[in-house]
């Protein structure tokens, strides 16, 4: 049978989703938490194969596994053996059809940037940084131009693998809240590095070295010499994965921090 | 001449604020970036000495030195020496009369708490974790009967050095948002755990155990036998330290987390 999982994750302490020869991936972690409550080899597919500490608060993966176990047993089952940055939220029986990659119709991005001369401590490792003020306006109407479909080459990474870098996104905001500015993209599917990419161009636009008009710019150049440095991973989250209503998920609310 | 300094730090790293043998405190940290950028000893004196895992937002300390920096310089030179997780948000020559900890006149402490089936994975160290539904509104109920001046000792660790018992609270709140519930208590000072066993025995208020005005009783029976257990640092931060306006402290925004 076929069993899909909602898990959130830290991903500092971890080498990033995918699986390592020293057994530091978040999918080591997790598969050798469910092989040992079924007590027999699980590999796991999963709809974002998120870097190096970049955060989870809505992964999905999916598994095949001929083991019987209630759906609340793979939960705290598996969340018994595994790291305790890594927390496995829901688990659900599913058809054979379902599939966490390819069956994903959107995903959900979101960055958060602590905008202030000095660098966070308490929230080291959960936000990005950028010293100079940032002009928020600038950079809400620079990412109007990213919605739509797009050839996105200007924001890929050499080494991504993708067949086209063709996406869609659906919805790009950014927001503030006191001291810290939230990016949030929402797209059918996402290049390697791309939202990470966006982000340290906006705040280039955002800081004034550009004008707002230059995301529309960069998407047309398809370059990739031609955007800003790749942001580092310590702010972003993958928010959501979302699927057809057919595949029965459940609606699980998103466990967030609110302000102090 | 007499220097204040806002801090703020991730309390999981340390041993807790004071200077401890190993180094490991939050103290020994500060003071050995502090006397490495003025090339001479420093001690520095706390508004409060957080345990071990609990977090501060808005922690001030002050110091002596006859060293000669700009203010600036002890926000930027400190931090560069610093360890990540703690840092120096502001810097301000002060009046030798004034004092971190005899000059406050109002703590905030803030605790966060995710109430839902499954412990924290993105937040863990950062909140604390209840795992059955919480009443919002009986604990509300309850801590209106904190406020005002009383004797605590009902909440006061065995280990607390305090000379008296007695603390005004000015504010206590409960509130929640998503999945997350957070306790909020202003007071002159407070006594050793005094938080933490404040939130185990609200818990037991929430979760139906006792009943809303179990509060005022174990506040009247000033025994520290009756109380829940003190709850997990985890979830509590430092969130401001009040003093007269006549010091001139800087007006600091508090670096928090929007929802994501």
């Amino acid at each position: 049978m076929r069993i899909a999982l909602g898990i959130e994750y830290d991903g500092g302490p971890f080498s990033g989703w995918q699986t390592q020869p020293g057994g530091e991936g978040v999918q080591d972690h997790l598969e050798a938490a469910l092989s040992c409550l079924a007590d027999a080899p699980i590999a796991t597919i999963t709809a974002g194969r998120t870097d190096a500490g970049v955060h989870a608060l809505g992964q999905v993966v999916h598994f095949d596994t001929d083991v019987r176990r209630a759906e609340h047993s793979w939960v705290r089952g598996t969340n018994s053996h595994l790291n305790a940055h890594i927390r496995v939220l829901w688990a659900k029986q599913v058809s054979q059809e379902f599939h966490a990659r390819y069956g994903a119709r959107l995903r959900t991005y979101d960055y958060l940037l602590l905008n202030d001369a000095v660098d966070a401590g308490v929230w080291k490792g959960h936000v990005g940084w950028f010293h100079l003020p940032l002009d928020v306006k600038a950079m809400q109407t620079a990412v109007r131009d990213l919605v739509g479909e797009h050839d996105f080459t200007t924001f890929r990474a050499a080494q991504c693998q993708a067949a086209s870098p063709v996406r869609t996104i659906t919805a790009a905001e950014v927001s503030q809240q006191g001291l810290i500015v939230r990016f949030s993209f929402s797209a059918n599917a996402f290049l390697h590095h791309m939202v990470r990419n966006l982000v340290g161009s906006l705040v280039y636009i955002g800081c004034g070295k550009q004008p707002a008009g230059w995301m529309a710019e960069l998407i047309g150049a398809r370059n990739r010499g031609l955007a800003a440095p790749t942001f580092a991973p310590d702010g972003l989250y993958l928010a959501a994965v979302e699927y057809d209503a057919q595949w029965g998920l459940p609606v699980f609310p998103a466990r967030t921090l609110p302000i102090l």
